[in-house]
């Protein structure tokens, strides 16, 4: 496909999986892959040897996702091949041919952030993965084994895990491979540099023995030792028992020439200012005091609604259009509700249900964090950006607030507040808040605006705190963010991508940066090269009988 | 040019500068920047407005080591421009229009390296860097103010810092300037995204509120304002009055067919196998005890003689050889004496002239770390890895050592031996040790390999401790080495540089892994994106009049 065929849908549910079962056997869950050979999300390849494309990793985001919120009584997961002989084979090689440099780069980037999703079920949701590695686990198929907390391989003589991008395929393992290698389970980088470079991979002993699995186990022997495995990982677990979970129905969603509209948000394009203005809104009404009768609402409690429409449109935003150069933020609603809403959440955070809606509301967060468009906020009177909105702000490549009202308009000048919910409850992927990350290296500034938390701030203070960018009065308002829209939209794309992907992350690195800034851009870089990619490269060739031909300057 | 019209050449002097003038009134150092427009290193563009290419750069890193080798009494450096109105216009656009994607990678990763040199000078060396900004510093002329400690601006009304790349070049400001922004000089990120956005860049008031210069000085109190902050920054050195600095001569070489000859390192050629390899000699003879004796070897003692070699050799193969895909790192001499060396610097290390061979060691493994072509070691009977040539095992990429003896040959078994300078002294770009690196997270590793301190090892020994990776017998030594240089030589160079540049940096990230491996890889993207470098591209089009035309696809 040079061209994707339809636009990308990411809501689907297990009732129509193509690719995965999700089996519930509490405290266990068992995600077994069986690609559907001929589903693939586009024409032009076979999903041979349980190989993925975007539509395959597409349902696993959607279980990781629904085991959270809907499976409370799930403290492990499984995740396993239902094809003997055969893991996951990785990403799918006639797919990476076919594909444009940016779905290339779209569907790495959704593979990894799905991967970073487990890691974080394990470390942040009580809910452990385990990779029961009956077959081989070549490339991809190993990176996503390489995501949980235990690789268990078979031993049986035939089995092996490989990253064989480099030798066959002459581009990186792209999702997060050659990091958590080196960083997550501390290969020796020179081990790693031969275990690269290796078609057949490891087997058995020799996996065990340079830390590439965890735990091998004969034939015989492998059926029980995963369940076993599994249920000390579950053990470890802090989700609760007997409690029923969070259903997530399909999300209600309109999509005209105008935009996109769900119940809380709504996506308007600009064609002419290469825009989508999404306009987040806020809650209608005040949760009760009642637990029970927030828990209630279900998935129809403001913060998840939102949140889910949120993350669906940065994704189809992200695939389906392409030629969008700004996401300009604005929000609507009441602002006292909003924070009356945030500090409810805040007061029963140790709930496990309000606990998944702050790390949904972390994985969104950094999602728009990891978009490649320009992002900007625009903060008017009648907006509610308080509390985890007003994080937002803070995600933002730069806001305008504007400062009193607008001529002829009664509303009353915009505020925005801060709430604990902006100091560590959703840090970026570099591990501190956007805050901290805002004022990287100034030891004054959280003591500073700790004091302000549930404050309204109006443009003056707000500016005077740092928290936005310009304040522009009404004068100067539609002219000013017309000229900067404009401005963006004239630039080359590229050169803002880049830009911003290293403005965005001042400070310290982490594993998923490191993934995200240094191992995606080479990879970025790679799928570029005609050594990868051009008519004789080795994605082209692959599976030809034809040997690649390579330029071979060393760059 | 498309090519590059003749071999580039790193050894120059003051006295054959073309664009800088290196002038010494003790405590400080000037280094005026005049560049000779006609004198290009390549044909077809002029270097107008003091903008820069790789000969340029040249001539300033050598100062750099001059300055700080035969100039101990110079203890601040003041960076000025010689032309008014103009402090620095940065990386000439039209060479960058010309240059092929390979020149474009290794001027930039060169203009790094010397800022980084001058980072380098100011935190270790007791040589501060001061920028004397007395025109418009443009794009790289900004970049390489923002290398020094303090950035002073004329306050003129004219005078402005920019980096202007991202909107009229369509790349990024690569030689450091996004992270220095954040990290260095901490600039808040939606400020940095409005300065990086604006072509004209910020004046006088504005300039210093933002941070992005550390003073501004009206015209007529400029050149006072330089002379008084210079000697200030002079007076926090360390470095010695009244001691003679070492001369560093014109570093001898041959090159031919076979390859490039120096007094202890020897290159050699294998285009077959797209090899090189350096095989560095150990000293002829001892040290003297008495210290002055030892000083009065100037450039001629081993330690500096070979550092300059190696270095030379390093950027030469980068440049100029672009075909050879494995650097082999062999060594000769009597590893005793080598042992001996280590410990003489090691008991001198208080010495300035000591601290700067250490510190030399240190940038110019910085270098190997970053070089990109395979690195291998070869430890064979004869060899001398010992002490800081040791380090080099922990630099590559993988290391054979030879058990035993090659069948026939009497020599003895090769060892290796670990020193203290292993343990800090050489630190890499990450900040830490190779060999914390090379056992990151293993928080045992460490005392583990202290009591092996000065200890020869031989083969078993060494791999038994995790130095080394494959310790072959003479039956399989040459096969199996001759079958690791054919693989790599037929994979795809860019799969292995990026492969190699995520797997030499394990662990945490400092300013300047994030410049190499964030930043860099970002530019090398754009830098082959048609936006950047096509016909209708910005590089391309910048002067002629025609607007730059973008595919808007935002990746």
């Amino acid at each position: 496909m040079q061209q994707q065929s339809a636009p990308l849908d990411f809501r689907t549910d297990p009732a129509v999986y193509r690719h995965w079962t999700l089996t519930i056997n509490a405290p266990l869950a068992e995600l077994t892959l069986n690609v559907a050979e001929a589903a693939g999300i586009s024409p032009g390849y076979e999903l041979k040897q349980n190989s993925y494309d975007i539509g395959v990793d597409i349902e696993l985001a959607d279980a990781i996702q629904r085991l959270r919120f809907e499976h409370p009584e799930v403290h492990a997961v499984v995740l396993r091949s239902g094809r003997p002989g055969i893991f996951c084979a990785g990403a799918n090689i006639r797919m990476l041919a076919g594909a444009t440099h940016a779905h290339k780069v779209n569907f790495c980037k959704f593979t990894n952030e799905t991967r970073n999703a487990i890691e974080e079920a394990s470390a942040e949701s009580g809910q452990r993965y385990l990779a029961a590695i009956g077959g081989t686990a070549a490339g991809g198929g190993y990176e996503l084994a390489l995501a949980t907390d235990h690789l268990l391989l078979i031993d049986d003589g035939n089995a092996a895990v490989s990253l064989p991008e480099v030798p066959l395929l002459a581009v990186l393992p792209g999702t997060g491979g050659l990091t958590r290698l080196t960083d997550k389970r501390r290969i020796r980088r020179d081990l790693a540099d031969v275990f690269c470079t290796l078609e057949e991979g490891a087997r058995g002993a020799r996996a065990l023995e340079w830390g590439l699995v965890d735990e091998i186990a004969p034939r015989s022997q492998f059926v029980a030792a995963v369940q076993s495995r599994a249920l000390t990982l579950a053990a470890l677990s802090d989700r609760p028992n007997g409690e029923s979970g969070i259903a997530l129905p399909r999300l209600e969603r309109q999509i005209d020439n105008s935009g996109i509209h769900y119940r809380y948000l709504d996506v308007v394009f600009d064609p002419t200012l290469a825009t989508a203005t999404l306009t987040l809104k806020g809650p209608e009404r005040d949760l009760a005091d009642d637990v029970t009768q927030v828990r209630a609402l279900g998935a129809q409690l403001w913060s998840i609604a939102l949140l889910r429409a949120f993350d669906d449109a940065l994704l189809h935003l992200r695939c389906n259009e392409p030629n969008i150069a700004t996401l300009v933020l604005r929000s609507s609603g009441n602002l006292d509700r909003v924070l009356r809403h945030d500090a409810w959440l805040n007061a029963h955070a140790a709930l496990w249900w309000v606990r998944e809606i702050h790390l949904f509301a972390k994985r969104t967060f950094k999602r728009l964090d990891l978009t490649s468009r320009t992002l900007v906020a625009l903060i008017e009177p009648g907006s509610c950006f308080a509390g985890f909105l007003a994080e937002l702000l803070f995600a933002v490549d730069r806001s305008y607030m504007l400062d009193g009202t607008i001529d002829g308009e009664t509303s009353h000048p915009a505020t925005i507040a801060l709430t604990r919910t902006n100091f560590g409850a959703l840090p970026m992927s570099n591990g501190i808040s956007r805050l901290e990350t805002r004022f990287y290296g100034d030891a004054n500034a959280i003591p500073r605006l700790l004091p302000l938390v549930g404050a309204p701030l109006d443009a003056a203070a707000a500016r005077a705190a740092g928290l936005v960018t310009f304040t522009p009065d009404d004068i100067d308002w539609r002219n000013e963010i017309r000229l900067f829209l404009e401005e963006r939209a004239s630039f080359s794309p590229d050169a803002l991508t880049a830009m911003e992907a290293n403005l965005r992350f001042p400070g310290p690195e982490t594993m998923e940066t490191k993934i995200f800034a240094r191992l995606s851009a080479w990879q970025n870089w790679v799928f570029q090269r005609p050594n990868a990619v051009g008519d004789d490269g080795a994605l082209k060739r692959y599976g030809t009988g034809q040997r690649p031909r390579y330029d071979k300057t060393r760059i």
